[in-house]
């Protein structure tokens, strides 16, 4: 097999995010669910907006964010979603581009407007967020270009995408098309709630479709409808290739084969915003797993990622995430 | 009189801006002059936007920034500007408003697109400024609401305003209503560029039609065309009520009538973007001024407004600047 040209490719939502920081109160008067990640229309958008506080915007997306930090990392990217031909759609495109990842995916030239998401921060780092998923929902399996697809160590999918019908196909399409060319599928669950709504598909297809899967600790509870996490990861054991189940503060612990690796969390001085930290860990385990690094680099590289975007807003680093890795990779060395 | 219902209105150009972290080599590139604000088309300001690296959004103009930082301290503000009825109006309009900020200028409903500002930020937390004025040129005489500047303490001009033909002539129109309703007005020069391009105009304004001016440095060497600080200053003495000027880290001296008062900088732990750092010494000053403080007192609250700014990406405080406020105020009181 000649040398692939691209590390990941990422297939998901194509949304560019509006953060705002908030309050408990405004959360509890809004009756929204705190943390969470719901789906609203246009209207419902635009009315919670309409009474939030001033807000930044910038590209977001959950597959998204992990192809935009792994390709911050110095990996090579591919991502494929959907996007409408108006200010948000050409704010998407630009960020991505600008980081050297593959993005052609065709814009929509009508129909709803480019996806967005209301990022409520909370002082306490949590986020709970409002998506109207718009032009997202209509990338088709002929938007995925399975050249990159075939041409990419790994394909990652994000659960999210299972929402929409459309991507649902598409979705399909491309872990097949990946694994006929031994190529590897990774998998994220995205939300406790995501899972809920598509528990049968998903362990489906963790059964027999995916060889990584990515999860934090209420996802993969919510996957197996237990309350412990050691039921849990009792359970995804032979599931697939790999899993790599975030805790949080805990540190992450990756199950393959008969192997389980736990790995602490990386140190933060301050967290800000927990927008995109299992987005991160995906990307900088990602980034250590197609350079061949074993179990643990990888999971210490994914939590390096998330310590880095969770003590910023956004999902996204400002700072120079290379340098950061390399030097916390030896501090975390010298630890040890 | 009865008491106003305003503390301050501002008027100037509706812009969102785009920032972008870069370096030096890339200024050089494109032939950029670093630290200053060009006015662009929209085909150079999208031929910049492609090179450039992953951005951004968030409300910004400096006036606007002016205002939206007294609201955040607590002051009843009011605002004045052209933006178009799309993405990036629906932006500015949004962040404006949701600080409490009375803002009913209506959104053209075609021609340009809403004011954008490319803003390059490079490691030594200098921002050079690419500026599409769009929709903003035709803010004209009767989208300024006479009723709200009579019934506002101090109008608020940026000197940018005197860019587009039709702003002059609103700009002016406010100026005069202001006066002529016992109120008083503030100009801001905005930029050396910006003077050197308005320099007689500039001249004839601070004679006879503004209260405050704003300047830093370069900006009163520029306006008196001197190569010395205290050259210029001695140039300004007795051409407007006050004279606030900025010096950066240096601090601020204000000139009023016989009166010279020179306040060092508020400390700052690390500078990271001095985007909106006048803006908001501005907002600082005015907020004490409406409120009858001492002209150190207007020029620290000044100081520590600009601090707060210069320490985080963006010209609007992510901060509580209320709490910031009262604290620094408080330790500065201490150390005299």
């Amino acid at each position: 097999m000649t040398n692939p040209r691209f590390d990941v490719v990422g297939i998901g939502n194509a949304i560019v995010d509006v953060l705002t920081q908030t309050d408990d109160a405004f959360l509890d008067r809004e009756g929204l669910a705190k943390g969470a990640m719901t789906l609203v229309d246009e209207a419902q958008a635009a009315a919670i907006y309409d009474k939030a506080g001033p807000a930044m915007e910038c590209s977001g997306g959950s597959a998204a964010n992990t192809i935009a930090v792994m390709a911050g990392l110095g990996a090579k990217c591919a991502f494929a979603g959907k996007v409408r031909n108006d200010a948000f759609g050409r704010i998407f495109t630009h960020d991505i581009r600008s980081l050297g990842v593959h993005f052609d995916t065709a814009p929509a030239e009508d129909g709803p407007a480019t996806a967005n998401c209301l990022v409520l921060v909370t002082p306490d780092a949590q986020r709970t967020m409002l998506t109207y998923l718009g032009a997202s929902i209509h990338l088709k399996p002929a938007d995925v270009d399975l050249d990159v697809i075939k041409d990419a160590k790994v394909t990652y999918l994000e659960g999210y995408l299972w929402d929409p019908e459309d991507a649902k196909q598409a979705f399909r399409a491309a872990a097949q098309a990946a694994r006929a060319a031994g190529r590897e599928v990774a998998l994220s669950l995205s939300d406790p709630f995501c899972v809920d709504r598509h528990r049968a598909d998903f362990l489906d297809l963790i059964e027999g479709h995916v060889d990584i899967l990515f999860a934090n600790e209420a996802e993969i509870k919510a996957l197996y409808q237990v309350d412990d996490f050691d039921a849990a990861l009792d359970k995804v054991k032979g599931h697939c290739k790999v899993a790599a189940l975030t805790r949080s503060e805990k540190g992450s612990v990756v199950v393959s084969g008969g192997e389980t690796v736990a790995v602490t969390a990386a140190p933060v001085s301050q967290v800000i915003d927990t927008t995109g930290a299992g987005d991160a860990y995906a990307a900088g385990f990602l980034y250590g797993y197609t350079r061949d690094g074993g179990l643990a680099t990888c999971a210490r590289m994914g939590g390096i990622a998330a310590a880095e975007v969770i003590a910023q807003i956004g999902a996204r680093p400002e700072t120079d995430l290379k340098a950061a890795m390399a030097l916390k990779l030896r501090t975390w060395d010298a630890a040890d």
